[in-house]
Protein backbone atom coordinates (compact mmCIF):
# COMPACT_ATOMS: atom_id res chain seq x y z
CA UNK A 1 0.00 0.00 0.00
CA UNK A 2 1.84 3.48 -1.01
CA UNK A 3 0.76 5.83 1.01
CA UNK A 4 1.24 9.91 0.51
CA UNK A 5 0.44 12.45 3.04
CA UNK A 6 0.59 16.02 1.79
CA UNK A 7 0.20 18.26 4.96
CA UNK A 8 1.88 21.07 5.91
CA UNK A 9 4.63 21.14 8.79
CA UNK A 10 2.81 23.77 11.34
CA UNK A 11 -1.02 22.06 10.75
CA UNK A 12 -2.13 20.71 13.76
CA UNK A 13 -4.45 18.02 11.42
CA UNK A 14 -1.30 17.26 9.60
CA UNK A 15 0.93 17.03 12.87
CA UNK A 16 -1.66 14.11 14.31
CA UNK A 17 -1.72 12.18 10.90
CA UNK A 18 2.55 12.20 11.12
CA UNK A 19 2.16 11.01 14.49
CA UNK A 20 -0.11 8.25 14.06
CA UNK A 21 1.43 6.85 10.94
CA UNK A 22 5.11 7.57 12.81
CA UNK A 23 3.84 5.19 16.34
CA UNK A 24 2.38 2.57 14.04
CA UNK A 25 5.65 2.12 12.00
CA UNK A 26 3.55 2.70 8.82
CA UNK A 27 5.66 4.46 5.92
CA UNK A 28 4.55 7.46 4.28
CA UNK A 29 5.73 9.78 1.61
CA UNK A 30 5.21 13.86 2.86
CA UNK A 31 4.41 16.65 0.46
CA UNK A 32 4.55 19.80 2.08
CA UNK A 33 1.91 22.00 1.01
CA UNK A 34 2.33 25.93 1.72
CA UNK A 35 -0.50 26.98 3.70
CA UNK A 36 1.13 30.65 4.32
CA UNK A 37 1.98 30.97 0.21
CA UNK A 38 -1.75 29.76 -0.62
CA UNK A 39 -0.55 26.63 -2.26
CA UNK A 40 -4.04 24.53 -0.91
CA UNK A 41 -6.06 26.96 -2.90
CA UNK A 42 -4.63 25.98 -6.15
CA UNK A 43 -6.44 24.14 -8.54
CA UNK A 44 -4.05 21.19 -8.44
CA UNK A 45 -4.59 20.95 -4.81
CA UNK A 46 -8.15 21.34 -4.76
CA UNK A 47 -8.50 18.33 -7.46
CA UNK A 48 -7.19 16.38 -4.20
CA UNK A 49 -9.33 18.02 -1.44
CA UNK A 50 -12.00 19.92 -2.89
CA UNK A 51 -12.31 21.77 0.83
CA UNK A 52 -8.91 23.26 0.18
CA UNK A 53 -7.79 22.18 3.60
CA UNK A 54 -4.97 19.69 4.52
CA UNK A 55 -3.95 16.97 5.58
CA UNK A 56 -5.22 14.53 2.29
CA UNK A 57 -3.64 11.24 2.54
CA UNK A 58 -3.31 9.72 -0.75
CA UNK A 59 -4.19 5.58 -0.13
CA UNK A 60 -3.12 3.69 -3.64
CA UNK A 61 -3.93 7.04 -5.71
CA UNK A 62 -7.73 7.12 -3.70
CA UNK A 63 -7.98 10.79 -1.42
CA UNK A 64 -8.55 10.48 2.04
CA UNK A 65 -9.54 13.58 3.52
CA UNK A 66 -10.35 15.03 7.24
CA UNK A 67 -7.64 14.27 10.31
CA UNK A 68 -10.52 12.44 12.51
CA UNK A 69 -11.85 10.13 9.24
CA UNK A 70 -7.81 9.50 8.53
CA UNK A 71 -7.22 8.81 12.01
CA UNK A 72 -10.10 6.40 12.15
CA UNK A 73 -9.18 4.61 8.96
CA UNK A 74 -5.51 4.35 10.29
CA UNK A 75 -6.42 2.75 13.34
CA UNK A 76 -8.86 0.31 11.37
CA UNK A 77 -6.22 -0.38 9.14
CA UNK A 78 -3.04 -0.68 10.37
CA UNK A 79 -4.35 -2.13 13.90
CA UNK A 80 -1.03 -2.79 15.77
CA UNK A 81 -0.27 -0.04 18.55
CA UNK A 82 -3.96 0.75 19.36
CA UNK A 83 -4.45 4.46 19.50
CA UNK A 84 -7.84 3.27 21.23
CA UNK A 85 -8.72 1.15 23.68
CA UNK A 86 -10.76 -2.07 23.19
CA UNK A 87 -13.36 -1.38 26.32
CA UNK A 88 -16.58 0.70 24.41
CA UNK A 89 -16.77 3.48 27.06
CA UNK A 90 -13.41 3.82 27.28
CA UNK A 91 -12.82 4.11 23.30
CA UNK A 92 -15.69 6.51 23.79
CA UNK A 93 -13.83 8.77 26.73
CA UNK A 94 -10.82 8.85 24.70
CA UNK A 95 -12.26 9.99 21.29
CA UNK A 96 -14.66 12.77 23.71
CA UNK A 97 -11.10 14.07 24.69
CA UNK A 98 -9.75 14.09 21.32
CA UNK A 99 -13.07 15.72 19.95
CA UNK A 100 -13.20 18.46 22.66
CA UNK A 101 -9.88 19.14 20.78
CA UNK A 102 -10.64 18.44 17.50
CA UNK A 103 -14.41 20.54 17.70
CA UNK A 104 -14.21 22.69 20.41
CA UNK A 105 -10.83 24.51 19.90
CA UNK A 106 -8.47 23.68 17.16
CA UNK A 107 -11.28 24.92 14.20
CA UNK A 108 -11.75 28.08 16.26
CA UNK A 109 -8.24 28.84 16.38
CA UNK A 110 -7.52 27.61 12.62
CA UNK A 111 -5.40 30.71 9.91
CA UNK A 112 -8.58 31.25 8.09
CA UNK A 113 -10.76 32.15 11.25
CA UNK A 114 -8.21 34.42 13.06
CA UNK A 115 -7.88 36.19 9.64
CA UNK A 116 -12.08 36.61 9.97
CA UNK A 117 -11.72 37.69 13.54
CA UNK A 118 -9.10 40.13 13.06
CA UNK A 119 -11.12 41.49 10.02
CA UNK A 120 -14.59 41.58 12.04
CA UNK A 121 -12.60 43.78 14.97
CA UNK A 122 -11.74 46.44 12.30
CA UNK A 123 -7.82 45.11 11.45
CA UNK A 124 -6.73 45.01 15.11
CA UNK A 125 -3.84 42.62 15.09
CA UNK A 126 -3.82 41.74 18.43
CA UNK A 127 -7.48 40.50 18.08
CA UNK A 128 -6.38 36.99 16.40
CA UNK A 129 -4.30 36.21 19.00
CA UNK A 130 -6.70 37.55 21.56
CA UNK A 131 -9.40 35.54 20.27
CA UNK A 132 -6.84 31.99 19.72
CA UNK A 133 -6.05 32.48 23.67
CA UNK A 134 -9.56 32.94 24.52
CA UNK A 135 -11.07 29.42 23.46
CA UNK A 136 -7.54 27.43 23.88
CA UNK A 137 -7.93 28.18 27.40
CA UNK A 138 -12.16 27.75 27.58
CA UNK A 139 -11.06 23.91 25.86
CA UNK A 140 -8.11 23.66 28.23
CA UNK A 141 -10.02 23.78 31.70
CA UNK A 142 -12.25 21.31 30.29
CA UNK A 143 -9.59 18.94 29.17
CA UNK A 144 -7.72 19.49 32.49
CA UNK A 145 -10.83 18.27 34.61
CA UNK A 146 -11.35 15.23 31.95
CA UNK A 147 -7.82 14.51 32.00
CA UNK A 148 -8.00 14.02 36.15
CA UNK A 149 -10.90 11.64 35.90
CA UNK A 150 -9.03 9.57 33.69
CA UNK A 151 -7.38 6.77 34.54
CA UNK A 152 -3.22 7.62 32.97
CA UNK A 153 -0.51 6.48 34.09
CA UNK A 154 3.64 7.84 33.79
CA UNK A 155 2.08 10.81 32.35
CA UNK A 156 -0.47 9.72 29.95
CA UNK A 157 -4.14 10.49 29.71
CA UNK A 158 -5.80 7.36 29.61
CA UNK A 159 -3.37 3.58 30.18
CA UNK A 160 0.19 3.70 30.40
CA UNK A 161 0.90 5.28 26.84
CA UNK A 162 -0.10 6.71 23.71
CA UNK A 163 -3.77 7.17 22.66
CA UNK A 164 -5.81 9.41 20.41
CA UNK A 165 -5.75 11.68 23.16
CA UNK A 166 -1.89 12.39 22.89
CA UNK A 167 -1.82 12.37 19.00
CA UNK A 168 -4.91 15.29 19.44
CA UNK A 169 -2.98 17.09 22.32
CA UNK A 170 0.48 17.54 21.15
CA UNK A 171 -0.43 19.84 17.82
CA UNK A 172 -2.62 21.49 20.37
CA UNK A 173 -0.29 22.47 23.09
CA UNK A 174 2.22 23.17 19.68
CA UNK A 175 -0.30 25.93 19.54
CA UNK A 176 -0.80 27.13 22.44
CA UNK A 177 2.42 27.65 23.14
CA UNK A 178 2.74 29.73 19.87
CA UNK A 179 0.04 31.73 20.93
CA UNK A 180 0.99 32.54 24.47
CA UNK A 181 -1.28 30.64 26.10
CA UNK A 182 -0.14 30.64 30.24
CA UNK A 183 -0.19 26.82 30.51
CA UNK A 184 0.25 26.84 34.25
CA UNK A 185 -2.90 25.99 35.03
CA UNK A 186 -2.84 22.66 33.29
CA UNK A 187 -0.20 20.17 34.99
CA UNK A 188 -1.57 17.23 33.57
CA UNK A 189 -1.89 18.44 30.23
CA UNK A 190 1.98 19.56 30.35
CA UNK A 191 2.28 15.95 31.86
CA UNK A 192 1.04 14.30 29.17
CA UNK A 193 1.82 16.18 26.25
CA UNK A 194 5.71 16.06 28.12
CA UNK A 195 5.43 12.22 28.31
CA UNK A 196 4.24 11.91 24.51
CA UNK A 197 6.96 14.37 22.85
CA UNK A 198 9.21 12.15 24.09
CA UNK A 199 8.84 9.30 22.36
CA UNK A 200 10.84 8.93 19.49
CA UNK A 201 8.13 7.85 17.12
CA UNK A 202 6.45 11.19 18.32
CA UNK A 203 9.34 13.66 18.18
CA UNK A 204 9.95 12.44 14.42
CA UNK A 205 6.47 13.94 13.66
CA UNK A 206 7.09 17.49 15.62
CA UNK A 207 6.44 20.40 13.01
CA UNK A 208 10.61 21.56 13.29
CA UNK A 209 11.37 17.91 11.89
CA UNK A 210 9.55 18.35 8.83
CA UNK A 211 11.05 18.80 5.45
CA UNK A 212 9.09 21.99 4.87
CA UNK A 213 9.64 23.69 8.31
CA UNK A 214 10.78 26.79 8.10
CA UNK B 1 -28.62 -0.82 29.59
CA UNK B 2 -30.39 2.37 30.12
CA UNK B 3 -29.89 5.74 27.99
CA UNK B 4 -30.70 9.31 29.18
CA UNK B 5 -30.12 11.74 26.50
CA UNK B 6 -29.40 15.38 27.84
CA UNK B 7 -29.94 17.44 24.83
CA UNK B 8 -31.56 20.57 23.62
CA UNK B 9 -33.97 20.67 20.47
CA UNK B 10 -32.17 22.98 18.87
CA UNK B 11 -28.68 21.66 19.31
CA UNK B 12 -27.26 20.71 16.51
CA UNK B 13 -25.25 18.14 18.34
CA UNK B 14 -28.28 16.72 20.37
CA UNK B 15 -30.15 16.70 17.05
CA UNK B 16 -27.62 14.36 15.86
CA UNK B 17 -27.51 11.87 18.57
CA UNK B 18 -31.02 11.81 18.52
CA UNK B 19 -31.38 10.55 14.55
CA UNK B 20 -29.07 7.59 15.33
CA UNK B 21 -30.84 6.02 18.45
CA UNK B 22 -33.91 6.41 16.49
CA UNK B 23 -32.74 5.03 13.63
CA UNK B 24 -31.59 2.07 15.14
CA UNK B 25 -34.36 1.95 17.31
CA UNK B 26 -32.64 2.31 20.55
CA UNK B 27 -34.62 3.59 23.47
CA UNK B 28 -33.63 6.74 25.79
CA UNK B 29 -34.92 8.84 27.97
CA UNK B 30 -34.40 12.41 26.96
CA UNK B 31 -33.75 15.31 29.24
CA UNK B 32 -33.77 19.27 28.30
CA UNK B 33 -30.99 21.42 29.27
CA UNK B 34 -32.00 24.80 28.33
CA UNK B 35 -28.97 26.64 27.00
CA UNK B 36 -30.66 30.02 26.46
CA UNK B 37 -31.02 30.23 30.06
CA UNK B 38 -27.56 28.94 30.62
CA UNK B 39 -28.81 25.53 32.01
CA UNK B 40 -25.87 23.82 30.37
CA UNK B 41 -23.38 25.93 33.27
CA UNK B 42 -25.30 24.72 36.36
CA UNK B 43 -23.18 22.71 38.58
CA UNK B 44 -25.69 19.95 38.53
CA UNK B 45 -24.86 19.71 34.61
CA UNK B 46 -21.49 20.30 35.22
CA UNK B 47 -20.74 17.41 36.98
CA UNK B 48 -21.93 15.48 34.59
CA UNK B 49 -20.25 17.19 31.60
CA UNK B 50 -17.22 19.46 32.61
CA UNK B 51 -17.51 20.72 29.33
CA UNK B 52 -20.87 22.40 30.16
CA UNK B 53 -21.80 21.53 26.48
CA UNK B 54 -24.59 19.44 25.02
CA UNK B 55 -25.14 16.46 24.32
CA UNK B 56 -24.34 14.40 27.20
CA UNK B 57 -25.24 10.89 26.78
CA UNK B 58 -25.51 8.95 30.31
CA UNK B 59 -25.05 4.67 29.82
CA UNK B 60 -26.21 2.75 33.30
CA UNK B 61 -24.77 5.83 35.01
CA UNK B 62 -21.80 6.52 32.74
CA UNK B 63 -21.49 9.70 31.02
CA UNK B 64 -20.29 9.88 27.05
CA UNK B 65 -19.71 13.05 25.95
CA UNK B 66 -19.21 14.82 22.45
CA UNK B 67 -21.43 13.68 19.33
CA UNK B 68 -18.43 12.42 17.55
CA UNK B 69 -17.56 9.42 20.58
CA UNK B 70 -21.22 8.96 21.57
CA UNK B 71 -22.28 8.15 17.15
CA UNK B 72 -19.36 6.21 17.16
CA UNK B 73 -19.93 4.49 20.85
CA UNK B 74 -23.86 3.96 19.13
CA UNK B 75 -21.87 2.22 15.67
CA UNK B 76 -19.89 0.40 17.41
CA UNK B 77 -22.66 -0.86 19.87
CA UNK B 78 -25.85 -1.72 18.20
CA UNK B 79 -24.41 -2.84 14.83
CA UNK B 80 -28.23 -3.14 13.54
CA UNK B 81 -28.90 -0.44 10.46
CA UNK B 82 -25.07 0.43 9.72
CA UNK B 83 -24.52 4.02 9.85
CA UNK B 84 -21.13 3.57 8.31
CA UNK B 85 -20.30 1.39 5.02
CA UNK B 86 -17.88 -2.21 5.73
CA UNK B 87 -15.81 -0.84 2.90
CA UNK B 88 -12.76 1.02 5.14
CA UNK B 89 -12.03 3.68 2.22
CA UNK B 90 -15.98 4.14 1.81
CA UNK B 91 -15.88 4.19 6.13
CA UNK B 92 -13.70 7.16 5.76
CA UNK B 93 -15.21 9.02 2.71
CA UNK B 94 -18.43 9.27 5.11
CA UNK B 95 -16.85 9.84 7.83
CA UNK B 96 -15.24 12.74 6.27
CA UNK B 97 -18.01 14.43 5.10
CA UNK B 98 -19.25 14.47 8.55
CA UNK B 99 -16.00 15.88 9.88
CA UNK B 100 -16.57 18.66 7.38
CA UNK B 101 -19.68 19.56 9.25
CA UNK B 102 -18.40 18.25 12.86
CA UNK B 103 -14.87 20.47 12.90
CA UNK B 104 -15.06 23.06 9.86
CA UNK B 105 -18.93 24.30 9.83
CA UNK B 106 -21.00 23.38 12.90
CA UNK B 107 -18.10 25.04 15.82
CA UNK B 108 -18.24 28.10 13.77
CA UNK B 109 -21.68 28.95 14.01
CA UNK B 110 -22.27 27.66 17.61
CA UNK B 111 -24.51 29.93 20.43
CA UNK B 112 -21.16 31.11 22.03
CA UNK B 113 -19.16 32.06 19.06
CA UNK B 114 -21.96 34.17 17.29
CA UNK B 115 -21.69 36.11 20.74
CA UNK B 116 -17.90 36.70 20.49
CA UNK B 117 -18.23 37.55 17.24
CA UNK B 118 -20.67 40.30 17.57
CA UNK B 119 -18.69 41.22 20.66
CA UNK B 120 -15.92 41.99 18.37
CA UNK B 121 -17.41 43.75 15.99
CA UNK B 122 -18.58 46.39 18.33
CA UNK B 123 -22.03 44.72 19.46
CA UNK B 124 -23.43 45.05 15.80
CA UNK B 125 -26.52 42.87 15.77
CA UNK B 126 -25.77 41.54 12.31
CA UNK B 127 -22.08 40.44 12.47
CA UNK B 128 -23.35 36.74 14.20
CA UNK B 129 -25.46 35.50 11.61
CA UNK B 130 -23.43 37.31 9.19
CA UNK B 131 -20.50 35.35 10.16
CA UNK B 132 -22.89 32.01 10.69
CA UNK B 133 -23.63 32.26 6.64
CA UNK B 134 -19.87 32.99 5.74
CA UNK B 135 -18.97 29.92 6.91
CA UNK B 136 -21.74 27.65 6.51
CA UNK B 137 -21.79 29.03 2.62
CA UNK B 138 -17.94 28.50 2.40
CA UNK B 139 -18.42 24.86 3.68
CA UNK B 140 -21.17 23.93 1.96
CA UNK B 141 -19.32 24.58 -1.30
CA UNK B 142 -16.89 21.68 -0.18
CA UNK B 143 -19.75 19.49 0.48
CA UNK B 144 -21.60 19.60 -2.80
CA UNK B 145 -18.57 18.94 -4.16
CA UNK B 146 -18.18 15.77 -1.95
CA UNK B 147 -21.79 14.69 -2.89
CA UNK B 148 -21.41 15.24 -6.28
CA UNK B 149 -18.49 12.64 -6.14
CA UNK B 150 -20.05 10.44 -4.16
CA UNK B 151 -22.17 7.05 -4.77
CA UNK B 152 -25.53 7.96 -3.27
CA UNK B 153 -29.11 7.00 -5.04
CA UNK B 154 -32.35 8.00 -4.26
CA UNK B 155 -31.61 11.47 -2.61
CA UNK B 156 -28.85 9.78 -0.26
CA UNK B 157 -25.65 11.12 0.35
CA UNK B 158 -23.39 7.65 -0.04
CA UNK B 159 -25.27 4.49 -1.28
CA UNK B 160 -29.48 4.05 -1.12
CA UNK B 161 -29.73 5.08 2.39
CA UNK B 162 -29.08 7.34 5.38
CA UNK B 163 -25.50 7.16 6.44
CA UNK B 164 -23.32 9.54 9.36
CA UNK B 165 -23.30 11.96 6.38
CA UNK B 166 -27.01 12.21 6.37
CA UNK B 167 -26.65 11.94 10.83
CA UNK B 168 -24.83 15.41 10.20
CA UNK B 169 -26.48 17.50 7.06
CA UNK B 170 -29.86 17.52 8.85
CA UNK B 171 -28.91 19.34 11.80
CA UNK B 172 -27.04 21.84 9.71
CA UNK B 173 -29.16 22.35 7.09
CA UNK B 174 -31.79 23.31 9.90
CA UNK B 175 -29.50 26.10 11.28
CA UNK B 176 -28.45 26.98 7.44
CA UNK B 177 -32.14 27.64 7.19
CA UNK B 178 -32.66 29.73 10.73
CA UNK B 179 -29.57 31.75 9.31
CA UNK B 180 -31.10 32.29 5.93
CA UNK B 181 -28.31 31.15 3.95
CA UNK B 182 -28.81 30.68 0.45
CA UNK B 183 -29.47 26.96 -0.32
CA UNK B 184 -29.85 27.25 -4.27
CA UNK B 185 -26.20 26.37 -5.13
CA UNK B 186 -26.50 22.73 -3.42
CA UNK B 187 -29.03 20.31 -5.06
CA UNK B 188 -27.46 17.42 -3.81
CA UNK B 189 -27.37 18.64 -0.43
CA UNK B 190 -31.23 19.78 -0.55
CA UNK B 191 -31.93 16.33 -1.63
CA UNK B 192 -30.40 14.30 0.53
CA UNK B 193 -31.82 16.62 3.45
CA UNK B 194 -35.54 16.04 1.63
CA UNK B 195 -34.58 12.23 1.70
CA UNK B 196 -33.53 11.70 4.97
CA UNK B 197 -36.48 13.99 6.62
CA UNK B 198 -39.00 11.54 4.86
CA UNK B 199 -38.11 8.80 6.95
CA UNK B 200 -40.33 8.40 10.22
CA UNK B 201 -37.18 7.77 12.71
CA UNK B 202 -35.68 10.90 11.53
CA UNK B 203 -38.97 12.81 11.80
CA UNK B 204 -39.42 11.80 15.49
CA UNK B 205 -35.76 13.20 15.89
CA UNK B 206 -36.37 16.65 14.71
CA UNK B 207 -36.20 19.70 16.51
CA UNK B 208 -39.53 20.64 16.68
CA UNK B 209 -40.79 17.44 17.94
CA UNK B 210 -39.33 17.26 20.86
CA UNK B 211 -40.58 17.99 24.63
CA UNK B 212 -38.69 21.02 25.40
CA UNK B 213 -39.29 22.58 21.70
CA UNK B 214 -40.65 26.45 22.34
Amino acid sequence: MKLVLHGYFRSGTSYRTRLALNWKGVPFDYVGVNLVEGEQHSDAYKAKNPQGLVPALEVDGEILTQSVAILEWIEETFPQRPLLPSDPIKRAKVRAFAAAIGCDIHPLQNLRILKKARELAGDDAEAGPAWARHWISLGFDALEKLAEQADGQNGFTFGDGPTLAEIYLLPQMFNARRFGVDLAPYPRLVAADEAARALPEFERAAPENQPDAI
